[in-house]
């Protein structure tokens, strides 16, 4: 099996990992899985949703969207639609939950982290992309709200969280699909992990024929596998 | 551990599966997983989607709703709102796909199968039982269908299409969640699998703490324990 | 003439009321009018809409719907159009009107209920059935609420409410149009009454021909003849 | 009983009707019924709804809307709020319905008319000066119609058509009510009619109190007197 | 050059100002610059929008529309479509920055002042028609906001402000354009003016091809001169 | 006067224009204007609108959104919102014509250009860098075009369109604005014009006090003596 990348099965594309993008936000990454680039800011808001009012504890709530033409086809822009679509609001929901599962609300004082992972460039992989990015952005922004004073009582971070595809290709596990790929996978793996090795989200799809109880197995033990470095990615970001 | 429910970890709830539940719908099913009831109807309607038309195959759509008091707090209607919510279209995704993997569309015809799952009453596992009650109202369309001359070249079932919902309580992997059990889990995990044993769909997700992976093996397996049961209430179904 | 039913002119379909259909909502309601059939589901929620807040009084707002498949052609969902067509809005607005006739606002403390008609299942009069039943709901819903402390000053119900329909059908004046009939009348009147014999709502539309005032007069004394089963019906539900 | 009004409990309020009020559309009506001022047209556009393509025959629309300062208080424009209210659907299929009475539309040819009733002053009654002003507004619009040739078979209009509101005032059934009296009557009741006697819709609602049989029947009686008047009323009009 | 409108290249249409042209707004004009006919109304609300909360000073905000049938081929009614067009939002913004430029906020009290500018017939500027009718009809609203009491520390009118259009047709500069003119004009320039003879708003737009700086100069003189007049017709107007 | 950026009043920002900046669309330009940066594309699709179906010419229309955190205070996305907002639109309408005005459309055959402008980081000017950076990804896809044989009959570039802002601060022209200056400018001039000196669009408002035709004139000249500079940095992005 030769992949149409010319990776080997294991193998993650080039990543990068850039740091305050962009100036407003409180963190801001452009974050780069080979040619899918996308922008992650995390912004600070002070107050919280009206279901957690008066709790003492914060939130994280994520949204993602696409140029038009991050695409080979142009797509019609959400805005002008009118509403965002399925995809759309599975992968914010997903990021969303992601990046909840690597924060102790309770430390947070009652702010609001939105998070916004914008697409400029799709091929393959934009949500692990936009999760992988979006943590170091949160990370800075949480570093600026402790430094305006708002947090109390020990870093909000538990974990670092990170997220890889995997897939099924002529019968193989393949790390880190590209849309070529992606487009002829059989199956379709997201894994969202923890840097102590926990999953998060585990979410598989068979595109074409089932996938086997061994060929889940196996896309697991690669998506692990990659995990390791993406979370060193992180950390030599973060250490710049 | 005691479950709240007092089923065993591997006990399945009451299921019933009534065919020809209303009368218009070319296939139509009451579906119960315990206190959850989906009315699960597929139409047939000649056509197909533009991106599809000329090709000589079918397609297969999925809707999903519920009805306002389906829950122990009324939700607002969607129809009010002026939109679905994301969970609500990732459900339908869901099914879609799901049941999309149980068809061969090149021997549809030119034909659209919409299924609609409208849940009347909520109680935990609804995407599953929707999944699992969807397959035997699409089998009876499809019987519909083969006698208005619909179909060509052999019955376009390739595989039949059931689900269900398994979940870390009380660090115990169980089976087929109700809504108090759903609420109080670690982990919550939903599968969708072929009678022949593949994976069509496996979504986890990490409620609390991040799982991990014999915890996943463990649920798949339950999961995959309680297929059976659910294959063999759906040939009894439609067997009647 | 003979009616496509076969029923006598002053003849209503078999009429069931189930009580307690579903277990979450306060009144809950499986209403059958032949078969038509809609679940009609009363739920309280404390406060009361901004124009009313501080007056003392409560308040009772209706939404209606109806499955996609509910009919003999798949109509499109109105949550996935984006909203609520105008037909919807009529027939709740008429629902939502007949019930607040019912009731006392004075006595209900600050409260509102939510009626919910949902249409399972249509083949005619599913406007009038809803009423019919929804009556039903609301008052175990008001019983529930009694229950809670949330009463004060004696029972909210000033008189019971129900509704049917009829028309002229070549020709002759016939009670409660099933839907063959109801698509061949010339004439169709919905009318909305008490259990005192005073009118609440009278709604009667020339479908071909325009109607005469005896006809008009007729139909008004078919409705009426019909009422009094209605009633009995209402009663006998409740004092299972 | 005296009405706020003055007037007697027959009798209309002045009504003008000016004909080609504006300049663009085939038939343009400013209509008053005493303060109520609507701007009725009627505009021809070649063509029908999908629905009846081909069938050789016509069609009718109606559309209803209200300055947002037409009333004592400032409604929100339903433009920018993003959706028709519930009462507006309403009219405007109420208007829809009784102007198609008045043609037979296998005449049209397959052309559509559209309706157009702008209320930009309200004082009572909008929806029956609508109907009542959009009916000569129609006989316009089709003699040009006629002029260009789109009119093959004769005269499309099988009748005129009027409307008017009567209601219950302090127990007495009055005519042709205005905003004063139409919020403090117990009932209120639209009706339709030909010139040749026959109803085309009726719709009565209780406001406070329910209706008795004689009531409404005093009420139907007094809208067909005042019925008399505007159909002569659109006669001169259009004699003019 | 002769102009369709047989005008001479300086000369206004014939303009008329008819306030209190509606009953029930503070401020209604009825403004017609020929046969551009614009129904400006100005209502008064106590409070402000969110932003302006708690700083004791006023707001004025501004709406457009048109009737379906206000111009020539008739257009989709936007309550209908669902939202506003470009067209109507970008000449709204306009209509409410102009007036605003009229006000001296901070003698209004905490209220709102609604500008309702709807086109009722179209023939050519109707931007500029609602700027110079909805200046008087907000003096208007304004006095009667004093005689409520509403008004402290003087007349919040700075200025008067008016707005004409002029354009390059036929290679010269032309006043005050009709729709013919319009649709012909190769430049398109609307001009928003203090009676103090300085500039709110400038918006020129070549529709065929660039214009001149000489030609912009041209029609900024030609603005100015129509301008003298338009403020004697409000002065006359305000003054009956 | 000191301008905040310490610019010369006739001096812009560091512009810089970077092609092929995103690799999908047909024309990819990051144009930015100091701190606004804005990702510009072209995409072609064969055919046109339906009002200009059949006609042999080509058509171009533009798109224009924000990053939600683009700016100083995170803006809700729009799509998220369920619409575009009043400037966006107005923004768009505006890239849209003044695009349109650098193409002759018979010569791009039924093909339509989309122009999408979507601002990454925001600090003033951002619909004036995005015309400028528009027209350069709009020159390379109609390379694009050509090479794929879409163009007949020589180049569609009638001439070169840019954009500068300028306005009035401290009571002194100055060019370019970037955000704290435009907040503080007194008036706010937006100028398109062509690489032969005509104006394409001029666009002023007072956002204090009115502005006198002679500062009219002195921006004006500014924004002249600015775009000579403009057409140059595009010439040069070209010939790379």
């Amino acid at each position: 099996m030769k992949r149409p990348s010319g990776r080997a099965a294991d193998q993650l594309r080039s990543i990068r990992i850039t740091r305050n993008y962009t100036k407003h936000a409180e963190g801001s990454v452009l974050v780069e899985f080979g040619d899918t680039r996308v922008i992650c800011t995390a912004s600070i808001e002070s107050g919280v949703p009206r279901f957690l009012k008066g709790q003492g504890q914060g939130w994280l709530t994520a949204e993602y969207g696409m140029l038009p033409r991050a695409t080979g086809e142009r797509n019609q822009r959400e805005a002008a639609r009118g509403k965002q679509g399925g995809r759309t609001l599975e992968i914010q929901r997903l990021i969303g939950r992601s990046l909840r599962a690597a924060l102790d609300m309770s430390k947070l004082g009652e702010n609001t982290l939105f998070i916004d992972c914008d697409v400029i460039q799709a091929d393959g992989g934009t949500r692990t992309a936009s999760i992988t990015g979006a943590m170091v952005a949160l990370v800075d922004a949480l570093k600026v709200l402790k430094q305006r004073g708002g947090l109390k009582g020990g870093d909000p971070v538990k974990q670092m969280v990170a997220a890889v595809s995997v897939g099924m290709y002529q019968g193989q596990p393949v790390l880190d699909l590209d849309y070529l790929e992606d487009s002829a996978a059989e199956t379709d793996l997201n894994v969202v992990m923890t840097d102590a090795g926990g999953f998060i989200e585990v979410q598989g799809t068979a595109e074409g024929a089932p996938f086997q109880p061994h060929e889940l197995t196996a896309m697991l033990e690669l998506a692990q596998s990659g995990m390791r470095d993406l979370f060193e990615l992180q950390r030599v970001a973060l250490a710049d």
